[in-house]
């Protein structure tokens, strides 16, 4: 089955991020806006019990996550996505490297630029247009989260939830 | 906010259950296909850690979820409603009860009759004629369901999950 590790904003961020996700991104109604730590990744259903044992040690010794998200931003020219840009922080940077090592065989396609999706399968004149009208507004969050989810993909491309690990508990 | 708790049937059902929502299901896009447990209810964000505390001590106390599917079925004439037949069983009566009393004061809208949705908002004749042609089909599946979720719904309708409780911890 097919697999990915992803981390959901406040209802807050998803709403605001919906706003303009409903318009430009093709994935919209296949998950709700989310922040990929790890892409797809294939697991039979014995590796993914192994996987699931990995994440809970992992979330154990994870802090809260500090999000912060300061403006729209794009891929663009390697591929036609728009984003909203959450600033790298070592929380999220040792997330990402610990679900791309030990366990984890396979590696990262693109370096770990962390961002919410708000649009995706744009033209280059779609892309042109909406970006440019986006850069210019002002956009501000911060929060903190404490929780990721392991999420599996039906045949249809939607994800649900297969479970989620809690961080931060150090804290509590 | 708008809190609901639901499960998930495998992804075999899941897929199979989405290749008539696609078609059916005015509800397809905002949730995978899943078996409602609890309505959709408001909470706070301090109920709602209330709330997740006791559904811990209930999915604690229990089983394994018995979930076999024999039909489709529908609600008509309460409404245009067509489903995947789950058989009863106690498992799930208890869980539903336990939803709806202690700290939950709300009451539920209809009977607990366990289903998964696979089509509505059709009108009288789309029911009858899609219900007439599967009413006639075989269907048959058996599994057990390990976990529930608690979701919350955001701005356009759509669900996300919150938290993952596993049960039948006992036999573990």
């Amino acid at each position: 089955m097919k697999y990915g590790i992803a981390l959901f904003p406040s209802k807050k961020i998803q709403d605001f991020a919906n706003s303009y996700r409903k318009r430009y991104d093709s994935h919209y109604s296949l998950i709700p806006p989310h922040l990929t730590l790890k892409s797809t990744f294939e697991a039979s259903d014995e590796e993914i019990q192994t996987i699931v044992k990995e994440l809970w040690k992992i979330a154990e010794d994870t802090e809260l996550i500090p999000l912060k998200i300061t403006k729209f931003s794009s891929f663009y020219p390697v591929n036609n996505v728009i984003y909203l840009k959450v600033e790298p922080n070592e929380t999220l940077q040792k997330l990402h490297k610990q679900f791309y090592s030990g366990i984890f065989t396979d590696k990262p396609e693109y370096a770990f630029v962390p961002h919410i999706t708000i649009g995706q399968s744009l033209s280059d004149a779609e892309h042109a247009d909406i970006y440019g009208q986006l850069k210019m507004q002002d956009v501000y969050f911060e929060e903190t989260v404490d929780r990721f989810h392991l999420l599996y993909q039906l045949e249809n491309g939607s994800w649900t939830v297969y479970e989620t690990f809690h961080v931060g508990k150090e804290q509590e």
